[in-house]
């Protein structure tokens, strides 16, 4: 199996991937790794991490990088040489099975949904992210690649998050429920109701309307949202995790008998960290490409590389797009006749 | 000073409005109270806690109750005589300067919309909710009244927020963010996008797009959103809380070290989760309502009743609806002038 992997992607590349390949090379025996990057520059890590001239490791030379300050439409056509861009082009071409890349989410989703296209039946690709809740972790899909939805975007999105938790998570069939402002079916904005009406008759395990508050408890293993609403909850999370840190370090050191406590419990604060890191993860899938394609972090360190390029893997080996089209086709088939039959009613 | 108090609403009532108010005539001696609830139950409360006979709170009964489990509208047609809508009439008839509720948002909105009416050139009411940044609060407007709305809507939640938060955290000059999915004017979904156009020319301090993970560091003091966005992140910020308090717990119970320093820093997380309360603000305000209308927290004890009553006295003093409207007006001539310019040119 080959996986390309943009070298140039992160806050901390191209040496944070390269310390990750370490791991990858070793722990994957069976992926051979495609790493796209700047030749001299990569080439001076994998002399540092002792990977020059590793046998499943081959350098593919890219021109350019697309930097986080760059306009993803902008940077598709202006660097056509960049790490992404030619990522996606392996994918395209099949010198690649699947592409893992830290960097630039926008830049990724334009290049692939203009290189690879998306798979046949399915019209917006979906950025799937993992996130905690109190006994485990749900897919949030759309975590932010389309703004503006349709119903149809949003049950594509609950079939494609469907099949990804069920190999993420490895449960048989995942409760998806639907991002809304109340638990009843009638409760919600426009584009809830109507998505709630089509994801009711479909062969997935929906659990209706969930609320923001509870998918923190652990009631759904998939939350579908348009990818605005996605992302503010996604971001927001981060941002109050964050203060909750900033928070707790002031009432921490407020005075000595707190710090002394502090200090006896510090290792609890590391793991209370730990829960919202995503390393083990290792990134979100951009579900819905011709393709495989895992969106690290930008903040990815080797770790994060690593279990990028074995959730890659894994995609690979699930046969997930496969999946993803054939349920999807069964879905577009329910639907058409349920289309049928309200019309001959109405 | 009138104010209708709802005795009815909330998990705690009637006991928990009965004694907020012991609190509150003493306080606030300019204010009137006309207490609204089934006559014996709340007399019961008024005998336990003293106030028998107050000379400023005077008793008007309220033959039914919405539940929480009520629907909205249909409570507002099936439960005519409900606290809230008797509330709601006190205020339409000029008998009461404001009302207070910690009772059902829904019924809320419905039923002071339909009897009260929106302020003169004000479309849609909008809920505002005060949340915590690292260095003190901001407004999020609308917090979850309107699941659809407009450019428009968005602007007057601009508007109203603006002058809400000059008074509610005495800041002269209100920076007023509008929550999108990136810092540049460019990014956002259609809505976001629009809206971002006409603020640029009002009178208020607009600073652009604010992320959602920025927002919990004080960028700005007044955050515009749609009501499903708004409701998704505070509620998604009130989960994320909750599971937070449950995994310290998980982590400082693991082992006798880590226990004994959580026990020695008790008062620090003591104080962390009083940041997230809400008691000392009170309640949200429902903005463009014609009247001053303050909803609490369902689970509003007496200090947040108290402090609900503060507040709705602060608006009447503060002459918060003629300014609204006057802003209002104001920025629509304004948005008419663009409007007429952008036509003239293309």
């Amino acid at each position: 199996m080959r996986i390309a992997v943009d070298a140039m992607g992160g806050d901390f590349a191209p040496g944070a991937v390269v310390e990750g390949l370490t791991m990858a090379v070793k722990d994957f025996p069976d992926c051979e790794i495609l790493l796209v990057g700047k030749t001299d520059r990569v080439a001076f890590y994998l002399e540092k991490y002792g990977l020059t001239g590793h046998p499943r490791i081959r350098q593919v030379d890219a021109g350019s990088v697309c930097e986080m300050s760059d306009h993803s439409a902008v940077s598709l056509r202006a660097k056509k040489d960049s790490s992404i861009t030619i990522c996606s082009k392996l994918l395209k071409s099949g010198e690649a099975d699947a592409m893992v890349t830290p960097g630039h989410t926008g830049a990724t989703v334009a290049a692939t949904k203009v290189i690879c296209r998306t798979l046949p039946g399915i019209d917006r690709p979906g950025l799937g992210a993992s996130m905690p809740h109190q006994t485990g972790r749900f897919l949030l899909m759309d975590a932010g690649a389309n703004t503006d939805c349709t119903p149809i975007n949003l049950v594509q999105f609950a079939i494609m998050g469907s099949i990804y938790a069920e190999m993420l998570y490895n449960v048989p069939n995942p409760r998806v429920g639907l991002l809304s402002v109340g638990g009843e079916d009638v409760k919600g904005c426009d584009l809830t109701k109507q998505t709630f009406q089509l994801l009711e008759h479909l062969p997935i395990n929906f659990v209706g309307n969930v609320e923001a508050d509870s998918v923190f408890e652990g009631v759904a293993d998939v939350l579908i949202a348009d990818g605005f609403t996605g992302n503010v909850l996604l971001k927001g999370a981060e941002g109050l995790a964050k203060s909750t840190i900033f928070w707790l370090k002031r009432v921490l050191t407020k005075n000595a008998m707190r710090f002394i406590g502090a200090t006896l419990a510090h290792n609890a604060f590391r793991e209370l960290k730990a829960i919202g890191a995503a390393d083990s993860i290792g990134g979100a899938p951009l579900l819905g490409i011709n393709g495989i394609c895992i969106i690290g972090h930008g903040g990815s360190n080797p770790t994060a590389v690593r279990n990028a390029i074995r959730v890659a893997a894994e995609c690979v080996r699930f046969g997930l797009n496969d999946r993803i089209v054939a349920l999807n086709k069964e879905c577009q088939t329910i639907l058409n006749e349920v289309e049928k039959t309200e019309k001959a009613l109405f």
